[in-house]
């Protein structure tokens, strides 16, 4: 593989990015199904590098945060793995869904069983999984901790307006809870899971802190910023296996082939990605492809795996 | 990541991996679709590394010739991309199936178009693909010369008597492929590509031939035995991210999670791995996990990454 | 067709009926899905049958009330047709389902449009359109008085423990609103339709009232006993046909063949049925089959028709 | 109900009938799979009416042969339970599909097991049933002497041309086919079942002629103008349920509800319908609607069902 020179050829890298992306600023469509997503400015784009050296590279609206969404899931899937180690796959599998992210079939067909805790049903049963012996509301304190541990920043907190909004029309997660429970696949109240998926969905953080608080994937469980041991090597590798299959809803074939790096998209446009052994990477643009994934943000990775030479699948 | 030291640890290794599954070779279930593959022995076990140096390493029955099925796929996806480069995508997804690996359903939802080339019906529509200004006969015979090729090993043949007894038996793909006809998704008659698939998947080889034929794939697309560029450093991952995500059919992600390598099986109890710039690896057990993948082979795999430290999602 | 002789005969017939199912009372499993149902004693058995000359038969339990569940989704559909007419087909199918009564499947697949108004999320659809202009306590209030003025029968009420415990524990039902409103499906806020479903499924009544109150649909749209005209001669045949293609969920097929004649099951194990020109009739026995019809109550219905000639099919 | 008056009454009714649909000829989309379906005029439109009592009344091009197709599943149920009684539906359906006629994914769904012996799949089934101790030969001549002898009319042929078509292109019915050889649910080679079945599909039979064969479902399984008793009146009353609940596709619950008459469909425009004690009906007009049913010929019987006042679900 050729590897990425020191810090200036990164630097120049996300710049070359940002400038040849610049004239599709607003491409894609921007999420609408809650009103505080749909009035985001389309044309943001940010990005974020933090390598596991410690250097950190920024362009566009890096600094700027926004709703992480689907994101969260890395991290409540890490706090259930803390929590409950390997058995939580008696309760959600782990394979790719193969079929649009919050599809109810599947769910339907494996008894109310989600295919895996990144599709909607999959985190929602997890946050289930982790209520175990809390309150909603000291629960979703604990997430918020977590990930200001993760990324090292008092500052991360939840946009309530989104999580309130969620609340009051989600009602298509509102079904998938409902569901799952009329199979006695839900442990606590529909209201109290949904309570604490909302909330961690409703993150909202900025690239750089993004890609801090995944460094510890890149790096063998431990964020070698802090000093942290998160979680262990084989558990970082197996976050990242999930991440690798499942983390695109139905365009994860399509990522894995153009990327090659493990990663997570929300449908507030970021996604979180993480070269193993080198750097994580978060990049955020409103715009959406017919996947729900980053259109810009998307492209932005490819081009980024393509000009490092970073690819799981190297050399 | 903990590099696996030179020869001897490696040996070391298969040794210990074939010591601690000899009490449960002959677990799983043996393909019995057909007779040619349902009277092999249970007990058989053999593997074999190749690294990417060009050290071989083998245990058990790595040099017994077994029908590697699917595994066939991984090479008629590489001739289609060298005939057709990307194209091939407009004909075939490249999303993991998310359902039974011989599924006729998403084939019906998504209107003939197989999700991906390595489920049955993406590979049946590979050899159509590939048959254009071909004879059956000679496209089979272009077959046999490029995994000769890619084995650098002359001995390489087809086993006719499981292929005539898939064409005789194998309804389901016979199913299929009239099923893409009846969409208008095949270009040529459904016995002569029923014939070129049949052929491939008949192919008979040792694992030692296997690990070979996969080297490429391991190192950036160039046989490092043989010098010959097969091909490109991009299409070498391209293809590795293929049977990450969709090269153990329903089972996939399962593999991806606890063994970490790209990989493709198949039914006659096959596995092919990528370890990338490290090696290829074969490994072959006749007994069947529930996805259709071999139990014992799986396992090997696992512990081989377990204890070599490989993995894509080091470090 | 061979007619039933006069009075002495019908009561001589549904006495020899029960008789001969006296052993096999409490056969079938009681629906468990809420304590209401789940207490009530599997080897009750009454039936009732009004003929379109006004005569009554009666045997076993026929004066005791029970939850008539889903057959109330005759009376919702009959009142929906007369506020929008046939209007209602743009909102509902009317094909028979093909798969489990409360699945959730069909009913992405066809875009939150459900298969028929007796499915149900097509008689939750069906109270959101007759929800319009009132409240829901308003509009069960008018599904009450219409029951009791098509049985003429001033002691209907609705059980409230049972409407109660559904609103508590009908995650399926909630799970089908929610979706059905995320795809924009619901005009009403899911609380209020839930509200009018789950009470008009509360309904209790007896074999004789249940019998009286489908009279017009066995007599041209006109109450034989009342005088009362509710539909037209047209859309009292369509309600038949409707009950006839669709009342038994996945078993209307094998009800319209055993049987012969329209009918409508509910889930507390009663079930209403039509012979046109002849009678209504109306049976009851907690015990249901595997379709989730009243098991024993779809036979005494086949042993009826057989016995009396009574088929839509005949002569 | 209104009874139809008098012979002159019937005529006029259908002159009228056809009258009114004269400038609408040409609708609809003719059935274009086949080449030899494809080239009929769409203009034309038939219509026979025998009634039990022996009165033929006739319209249009009622005396031009055309291609039954899927109307002749009727004829052949009725012998495969001529011959196995009810035990055929151990190994058919006989519920309503709820999906297109030729979907895969039922019959992949529920094991290889038809729905019903009306969609392509049972009827195949249907065909694999009654071969048991023929050769392909003597049941394809079996079931044209039968068809004869149903319509009393040994003028009746198979048009090969047809036959050979769909022989040849009958790419879904070939996949059908063998996907249920792969669940191990067909008896007999699949090249003679389909030889059976193709064959059948291709009898070509006047409005005149079918109306005659189908006279027995009408008078309670003895043809009156012939006095052969062909089944039992019950039987003749369960191949009109049939008919009812499965005899036209997905499409099957709008005729009940519109027409209100049991009838079997063919993707050649025609239709036979049965109005019980009264009368048969055939009608044909190429061109089809959405549900692959013809649409003028729906509109025909619809219309004929208001005038005349025939309707299962009367009075």
């Amino acid at each position: 593989m050729r590897e990425p020179k020191p810090q200036e050829d990164l630097q120049a890298i996300i710049d070359d990015i940002y400038r040849e992306l610049t004239p599709r600023l607003g491409e894609g469509k921007v999420a609408d199904y809650i009103p505080q997503l749909a009035r985001v400015d389309a044309r943001h784009f940010g990005m974020a590098i933090v390598t596991t050296g410690g250097e950190v590279y920024r362009v566009g609206d890096a600094e700027m945060p926004f709703s992480i969404q689907s994101i969260s899931k890395v991290f409540t899937l890490t706090l259930a793995l803390g929590k409950h180690g390997e058995n939580i796959w008696n309760r959600v599998g782990r394979e790719p869904s193969g079929s649009a992210f919050n599809s109810i079939v599947q769910l339907e067909h494996e008894g109310g069983k989600p295919r895996n805790p990144f599709i909607n049903a999959g985190a929602i049963r997890i946050s289930d999984l982790i209520l175990a012996g809390h309150t909603p509301k000291e629960l979703i304190g604990e997430i918020v901790r977590f990930v200001r541990y993760l990324a090292d920043d008092e500052n991360i907190v939840i946009d309530h307006e989104v999580a309130r909004s969620e609340t009051a029309t989600g009602y298509r997660n509102i079904a998938l809870a409902n569901f799952m429970r009329s199979f006695g696949r839900l442990d606590h109240p529909v209201e109290h899971v949904l309570g604490v998926y909302f909330h961690h969905c409703a993150l909202a953080m900025t690239c750089s802190q993004l890609a801090k608080a995944g460094l510890f994937l890149a790096a063998g469980g431990t964020n070698p910023l802090t000093g942290h041991s998160v979680v262990s090597r084989q558990r970082a590798r197996r976050i990242n296996a999930l991440m690798l299959t499942c983390g695109h809803y139905d365009g994860s074939g399509d990522f894995a082939y153009r990327v090659g790096l493990p990663g997570k998209s929300g449908v507030g446009g970021g996604i979180m990605a993480v070269a193993p052994g080198k750097a994580s990477i978060a990049v955020w643009s409103p715009g959406l492809n017919d996947y729900g994934n980053s259109l810009l943000g998307s492209l932005a990775l490819e081009m980024l795996a393509a000009r490092t030479g970073w690819s799981v699948f190297g050399p």
